[in-house]
Order: C-alpha cells, then structure tokens, then sequence
C-alpha cells in the first residue's frame, strides 16, 4: 500500500482519521465479550473478533458521528453495538450454511460446535444490547430494533428465496437489505442520531448506509460470476454451486427461453448439476447481458449512496466516505 | 378439573382472572409474528406459539403489573415481550439439544430444519426488542438486556459445566438463572416497573420471580430422579442418560467416595453408560440423601418466593401468586 494520500483505500485513511475511536471500540469489545462464568464465551468471540475484520461498519458509526461534530463518549458504543451485532450474525450465519471457513480461518461451529455458535451469537445479541440500553437513547434504540428484525426476515427469507426462481429483484433487494444494507444503515444512522443531527440530514445518513450496503453486496454477487469483466483472486460459481439466486441469475431467468428456463430450474432449483453446467451458466448470462445489468444496478446504487453525502457537512470523513462509495464498485468498473 | 376455588390449579386461576389482559397479548403475539416478507417466519412460529404452552411467563408479568393498580397498555407489550423471548429461546434450545419432541409435538428443527430454527428465533428477539422499544422505558429495557445476557450466558455455561464433576451449586444457580430464572424475575419486575412501583416493590417482585424460577427448575431436576418419593408420570433418567449434572448428582458427587467418584467419572464425563447404571446412580443419591436435600432446596425457595410478597399489597393476585410459589413445588412436598 502506498503512503500517498489519493491511492491509499479509503478504508484504511478512515481507519487512520479514526484510530483513537477505533482504539476505544476494540477496549470496549474486548471488556464486554468476557464472561465471568462461562469462558467459551470469550474463545469463540475473540477466534471470530480477532481474526481481523475489516471492521467497516462500526467505523461507519463512528464517521457519521464525527462528521456531524459529536463530541460525547457513545458513538463509541454505538460502534461495539454495530460489530457486536455483526459478528453475532456471522456465527449464526456459519450455522445456517453450515460454513467451515470465515476471513481464512475455520469457523467457531467448526472449531467448537454448533451449540456454540448459537448461543455464544445469542450472547453477544445481549451484550450489544445492554451496549446500547446505556446510550439512553430510545431512538437509537427503534433504530437497531428495527435493524435487527429487518436482518433476522431478510435471512429467513433467503432460506425459502434463494432457490426459487419465481424471486424477484423486490425479494432480492429484501434479502440484501438483511444480509448487508440494513447494518451498514444503521450504523450510519444511529451515529447521525446520537450527534443530534437534524433529520434530514439523519435520512441522508441512512440512505447512505443503505445505497453503500447494496451496492457492497450487488458487487459481490457479480464478482461471484466473475464480474462483468476478468477478474483475478476471486473463486467463480460458490453462489452458483449453493444455488443462491442472486441477482445476475435473476436478470438471466426473466429473460429465459424455455429451454434456458429448464436449464435453471435444474441446477438451481432441483439442484441438479453437472460438468459444464457453470459455463453453460456463464454463456446465458452473458446473452442476457445480465452481468453488464448488474453492474449497471451496483454503479446506481453507488452513485445514490455519493449522492446522499451532498446533504451532509463538508468534512474530511464526507470526502472519505464518498471515496468509499467508489471504492466498493471500483472492482468491477 | 374442579370448578372450586380451592382445587383449581392456581395457573388456572390466574388465567381466569387475567383473562382479558390474555386474550390482547394473544392477538399481539398474532400480529407481530407476521411476516410481510418470510412466510416461513409465522409458520414456525406458530407451531410452537400455538402448541398450547402454559403461558406462565406473561401471566406473570401481566399479574404483577395489575397487582400494582397499571391501567396502561404496556404491560400487554410486555407480555408479549416475555413470550417472544421464552419462544425464541426454546427454538434456539431445540436446535442445540437436538432436541425432537416439545409440548408433545415434533420440534421445529425437526420439522423445518436447524436454520430455519436459528433464524426465526433471531427473528422472535428482534420482534421482542422492538414491543419493549414501543413501552418508552429504558428501565425496563434495561431489565430485559441483562436478563437476555444471563440466559445467554447460562446457556453457554451449561454447554461445558454439565458434564463436569466439578460443577458445583454456585455454578448450577447460575444455569438455573439462565435456563429459568432470569426471565421469570424479569416477567414480574417489568410489570412492576411499568406500573410505576417503589424500588423496594421492585425488589420484592424481582425476588418472587427469581426465587419461583429456581424453585421450578429444581423439581423439575428432582422430578427427573423420580422424586424424593415415587411419582408417577414422568420419565426417569433423562438428565442422566443426556450427562446433564444437575442438583442431585452434583449433592452425591459432593459426597462421593472414591468408587462412587469413579462411577460418575465414567457416566457422566466419559458418558459410558451401560445397563443398571440408572440403578445405581439412583442408590447412590439415596445412600447420600441427595434427592432429600434438593428437595429441601426446592422448598427453601418456594418459601422464599412467598416471603417476598409479603412486601407486596394485599390483593387477590397477591394471593394467586402465593399458590402458585405452593404449587410449582406440590410435586415433591
């Protein structure tokens, strides 16, 4: 990585701007993922905290909080309360799809079992509870109730969703939402909440949350295909062979022949795969120009999210956030 | 079922009186666990909502609010509240027990599968966090976060203490808290707090609930040996054939010599159990009067659960409450 300001990633500049908060954050998780009574706890938190996330969205909060000039000790609980969230659900995540490896290393429910990953998620659901009780804010509150519920239905949903064709970009934005977007939104919103910003300005940083987490996902999903371009140091076809229909298949079945049709009813929904049939897969994307559209959809959201910064302060963490608007599609401009 | 006052079962009473109150929880438990989105969601839920539970721990919460002269909205809330959370858990609680009947019914894990039995019931605590969002109390959010904390952390810690000898009784209570008493205590102390009781009432409903709790907890691990005397209806061994160190063995441990400590070596840590281990697990917690002593707790608690409502107003619930500390331990008295 570069020393110089403009080609360092816009993630890392606003670790930097934020190491002293950022710092506080980890002292906060570290305390409050310990158990007194139950040291299991704290083995399957840190194997998962530890590992090195890039712990984007508690900097979210921690960016929006500052960029709206708050001054008071929360935003740093705020931020706990986001990564404890997350990480909550990457252990339950690991269980549903029954995941063996996690940011290079295996998973709790691997390392330990199931029964671990589950109720030490279920604990750290608490603690990011209580975390946020002390803000005293029932707004913030509302928010993250929201947000969690927005997470648990989009997760369900993908469950019956992913291996229907009759889904839909409504439902597949439903699911992103709870995969991804609802977090990175509220985590953007609750900073704006907690610095007391007007509510213009608190529904600019949530539509900037929200666009950003899309956008987030709607990439990974095409880069799950390869992009819309060659790109290296990525594994091609894993949504494929899971049969998770994300969006670049959505495109392709609304535009499916009858023979295409069939094709995808057997390897995604029966589950039928054979030799060849990713490339088969691959071909019928690219006649539908269904990469190509999914990419349109990503740069779209990308440029919402930039948009929405225009409502906010001019502030250096606004000019690191619109860089982190296009740093998550730069990968398949 | 008799319809004298005197012989009907104080669960019912409560129901009876509580009726109303009941029946408005009921349709809020209805609503909230729709889902626009996850048909899955009320599917699962339902099941187990609909199974027919005894309801106890939102009639607790409803009687403690009323006792305390509520005219509110909130304490329906609350019930639903403490509900949503006792669902959740007992569909977490499937999954990691692998567990195949509940309520007399095949489990939801068995049903659907484990995803969709980790998923609907992180959706179930999203939901319960947002019906307390809704009373504006952070008190009673507060309440509710420690509580969820202590039942997670119990769950945990039942993972690697119940099959180990040296669990001992400080360690089971906080199990207990965690698979019972916490929610208890937490049902009867939100209801007085949103009624607006002094911290001394609090207190006093707080002990009631914690102390029923415990009390339950420990006749049904009593119950589990048969009793301290025959009793028929139950199934006897399960906590043994499943390793589980509850308060007998852990009083027989105690008191084990170096045989009796090699035997339990083998069934519950080792779990090789082979034919007439249940037999002589049973002699043993008679030589050392282990099911009399864990009776005697039960007792001591059921006691205690009445003496903390002598700090409460004289009232018909108060009375109800009282039968009820009576009954939860009338199976081994």
């Amino acid at each position: 990585m570069s020393l110089d300001d403009a080609s360092t990633k816009p993630h890392d500049r606003l670790g930097a701007y934020l190491a002293r908060d950022m710092e506080a954050v980890n002292v906060l998780i570290r305390t409050r993922m310990a158990s007194e009574h139950a040291p299991r706890i704290p083995e399957v938190t840190a194997h998962l905290v530890e590992a090195g996330g890039k712990r984007l969205r508690p900097m979210l909060t921690l960016a929006a909080a500052r960029m709206m000039g708050y001054q008071g000790p929360y935003h740093v609980h705020l931020a706990a309360t986001v990564e404890f969230i997350h990480t909550a659900t990457l252990l339950h995540d690991d269980v549903v799809d029954e995941s063996r490896q996690r940011r290079g290393r295996p998973t709790a429910n691997l390392l330990w079992d199931n029964k671990s990953s589950v109720l030490v998620g279920d604990y750290l659901f608490s603690r990011s509870f209580q975390l946020m009780v002390e803000t005293g804010s029932l707004r913030v509150l509302d928010i993250l109730a929201n947000a969690s519920a927005t997470i648990a239905e989009g997760e369900v949903l993908q469950l019956t969703a992913a291996q229907d064709l009759r889904t839909d970009e409504r439902i597949y934005l439903q699911v992103v939402r709870g995969k991804t977007a609802a977090l990175f939104s509220a985590a953007t919103e609750v900073g704006g909440v907690i610095a007391g910003a007007s509510d213009d300005q608190v529904s600019a940083l949530f539509t900037y949350g929200d666009a950003l987490g899309v956008a987030f996902q709607m990439v990974d999903d095409l880069l799950d295909y390869g992009g819309a371009a060659a790109v290296i140091g990525k594994n091609v076809g894993d949504d494929f062979r899971e049969r998770k229909l994300t969006l670049p298949v959505i495109r392709a079945v609304a535009h499916a022949n009858a023979a295409e049709r069939a094709f995808w009813e057997r390897v995604i929904e029966k589950g039928d795969q054979r030799e060849g049939d990713l490339e088969e897969a691959m071909r019928l994307l690219a006649r539908h120009g269904a990469l190509e559209a999914t990419r349109a959809e990503a740069l779209a959201w990308s440029a919402k999210a930039r948009d929405a910064l225009t409502r906010l302060p001019q502030h250096e963490l606004n000019d690191m956030l619109a860089d982190l608007a296009d740093y998550v599609v730069a990968r398949v401009r």
